[in-house]
């Protein structure tokens, strides 16, 4: 096998032992079990090669991209490590149609970088972004902070290419706005977690930069009060709301305590804080005003004042420049490193329709006190999603604890029509969730299409569908 | 078999003969094949009954809406033809959340009245809303001419219910704007064409209803022309341009003189017209101003008036009213009629990537020029999208002629990157482009996907697919 993976991919790109390094560690090093070998393809046709000889062989193979990912999805024992690294070309970029063509491999960061030179951006945007991977984010449809106003990974994407665990190639490179001549493999291959095609390449779609950004901390008196608030900003900046992060006390607090430089920009502390942005992609919302800030951020401050007036607004700073703005994401952005600090903490990542977010919140509240009622939580959310990273400190490491927890926070969510997983996946970690929840006819129809693309099931094994 | 269904649906829908009228024909009266039978679920639980029945007997099922396809997607011959009809209740509208909760058979004009009610739009815009429901529209995941603003059917569901062929029902109803939870299986099933499965309810995604709209018909030198105007429109408003709708002189010449009543605005004919209409959901882009009118009007005149200074308009008139905005419209709906009364027309739907609609009309013209020079291109385009609507009337109904730039057109679209069928489908109609055009790889996944999903082939068989 070992000899068969060289004559492909050549000597230099296939890794064992202790040459795998850092391949088979996730993103807090922690290692995902010990792969057969990791194999670095160059282009396409390596990769079906290797698929072509994996099927051949009944080998199971994992794509990997940036480790970034957080349910697991890339645990590879005894399987090919297939990582999509070299192929990271930014192939070309199309200004007047708005698009770019990328390799699976493309860090995230670079393209943005890319496109940043003819003022438009690809407005996927988490804190991962400086490692993780174009083809790991289209394969989990990643999500993050700006899907209010741009959507998920798989609304940025025309087009892919992809290989099927059978070798075979599928070029559905496509620049096309409408293109109905068939069944939606995109959409099936986008999301799937690499366990029907491992995704080559993709047409991405860009969108004109913002000419100007307004962002602002607020203090609200209630989740409720700031989806309130969420609709007024939409109205009046006719949808321009492109940010709307929910973080509680202890979560500010558990930032400004563990981590160095990290400060609110409050005077006192607040239950409820939100991090808005709206950006003006107008250049008449843009463009200064006699008081030299642009009408897009007056637009922002008329809302807040008119809020601020009705009491549901307790505080609120405006950044005032870049500086100031980057600071309030850095809180945000915190959320990864104060998870790794409060190891281990109790963590899920789900959603709700927005008008419920209250009553989710209110629930876990509820079940934190029941069982736990010293536990801190920390959880951030992207409100504007109804997407709630929930994330909680117990005071004792207790394994039956933090899977009760666990559990009744998931099933507050489904009881609420929310679901088990918002956007972080399935992988091995949601297999029971989707045992559970998943309605048994879509979990049928999931497991045949499986069969049908994959019928020796060599492709990323054991994730995302749980055992029968 | 005719017992069964009975039993099922219950004797006043279970339809035979002449009873069979109007389902089985198109929405030209064109004849659509001879159904064993007409069957009128009442709710979901009949359907997935009519599909275990026909599954356990090998009994082709064709599912029908509306009947208002373009592709032969309902064509029946022997088989149950399953009429989603009087499964047409709007369940629910939610505001807060922006969504609706309707069942198959409600038909689209019928969505927009309901959410007009709360100040919000479905904004699934074609010609035939009035008849065509919302289950087709789905199945097909139409189009239409406000694509460009708020995307394809499949841009505007959030979660869909459907029976699978063996009888089983998904139910995939969610209100989430994320849902990481397995394959996307609704993606799948929207634009399947009923091939894969019967979809019976949808949550609906919706949108503000824009406070004012400006409306206008252009004449130009070029599309390209156009399409700068375009850009430069998008850039002032913020993305607020909802239509971009082209019509060449021969469409327009042939809308006044074989439709009463239907005018151009214009004094001259010009070669290049197209309809523009921007929509402002903002108050302050929508508040009239000391002049009268609202600042989104001012900024397509502003615009406009750009363009004519550099000497690419050559003219230009804003509808100053509602009934001028309607005008407009009505020429651009008139498609369908034309296409109609001058049957037999060449008709193709194709897309091309937007940089390349000017080549690719460059084309079509040494086509004809080629063939039949003194056919009429009546085409018209959802320019916006890359989406010609050609359709050519012949100079004499000669078959081989017909296919012969049918083809060549289809080829050429190819070609420049395009599609061979742009929203209109595969159906039976397009059958033998996807054979022709389709990656095989893609079509091979396709075909493993039907049989896993249906495994005795009894759900619209023959459509989408080519033979083998």
């Amino acid at each position: 096998m070992l000899d068969a993976l060289t004559a492909i991919a050549g000597p230099a790109n296939v890794l064992t032992g202790a040459d795998m390094g850092s391949y088979v560690c996730d993103w807090a090093d922690r290692p995902q079990g010990a792969p057969l070998a990791v194999v670095r393809p160059a282009d396409t046709d390596q990769v079906a090669a290797i698929l072509r000889l994996a099927n051949e062989t009944g080998t199971p193979v994992v794509p990997i991209s940036g480790n970034t990912g957080l349910a697991g999805g890339t645990q590879a024992d005894g399987a090919i490590l297939l990582s999509m690294g070299r192929m990271n070309a930014i192939r070309a970029i199309n200004p007047a149609a708005r698009t770019a063509v990328v390799e699976a491999g493309a860090i995230i960061a670079d393209i943005h970088e890319a496109v940043a030179e003819h003022d438009l951006i690809f407005p996927l945007f988490f804190g991962a972004r400086g490692s993780a991977l174009i083809g790991g984010a289209l394969s989990t449809n990643a999500g993050g902070s700006n899907v209010l106003r741009y959507g998920n990974t798989r609304d940025l994407c025309l087009g892919i290419e992809a290989v099927l665990p059978t070798g075979e190639v599928v070029d559905l490179m496509r620049q096309l706005h409408k293109d109905n001549s068939g069944y939606d493999l995109r959409h099936l291959l986008i999301g799937a977690e690499g366990t029907l095609g491992v995704i080559t390449a993709a047409v991405l779609k860009l969108h004109p930069a913002p000419l100007a950004n307004a962002t602002a901390m607020l203090a609200v008196r209630s989740v409720s009060d700031a989806l309130g608030l969420l609709n007024r900003l939409q109205r009046e900046t006719g949808g321009a709301v492109q940010a709307f992060e929910y973080m509680p006390r202890a979560f500010v607090e558990a930032c400004v305590a563990q981590i160095p430089g990290l400060r609110t920009p409050f005077e006192s502390a607040y239950d409820v804080n939100v991090l808005v942005e709206v950006g003006a992609t107008q250049p008449r919302a843009a463009t200064p005003g006699e008081d030299g800030q642009p009408p897009i951020a007056a637009q922002l401050e008329e809302a807040l004042g008119a809020l601020f007036e009705e009491g549901a607004l307790l505080d609120a700073v405006v950044a005032q420049n870049e500086a100031q703005r980057n600071a309030m994401w850095a809180l945000r952005e915190a959320s990864a490193e104060i998870t790794r600090l409060n190891d281990p903490v109790i963590d899920n990542d789900v959603a709700v329709p927005l008008d419920r977010m209250q009553a989710l919140l209110d629930r876990i509240a509820a079940i934190i006190a029941r069982h736990d009622p010293g536990a801190r939580d920390v959880s951030v959310a992207h409100l504007g999603d109804g997407n709630l990273h929930f994330t909680c400190c117990p005071t004792r490491p207790d394994p039956d604890l933090m899977e009760t927890i666990h559990t009744e926070v998931e099933d507050a969510a489904i009881a609420l029509g929310g679901s088990f997983s918002a956007e972080h996946g399935i992988g091995l970690r949601k297999r029971d969730s989707m045992a559970r929840h998943k309605n048994p006819a879509a979990m049928a129809a999931m497991r045949a299409i499986k069969t049908a693309l994959d019928p020796n099931g060599i492709l990323n094994p054991g994730k995302v569908l749980p055992d029968p």
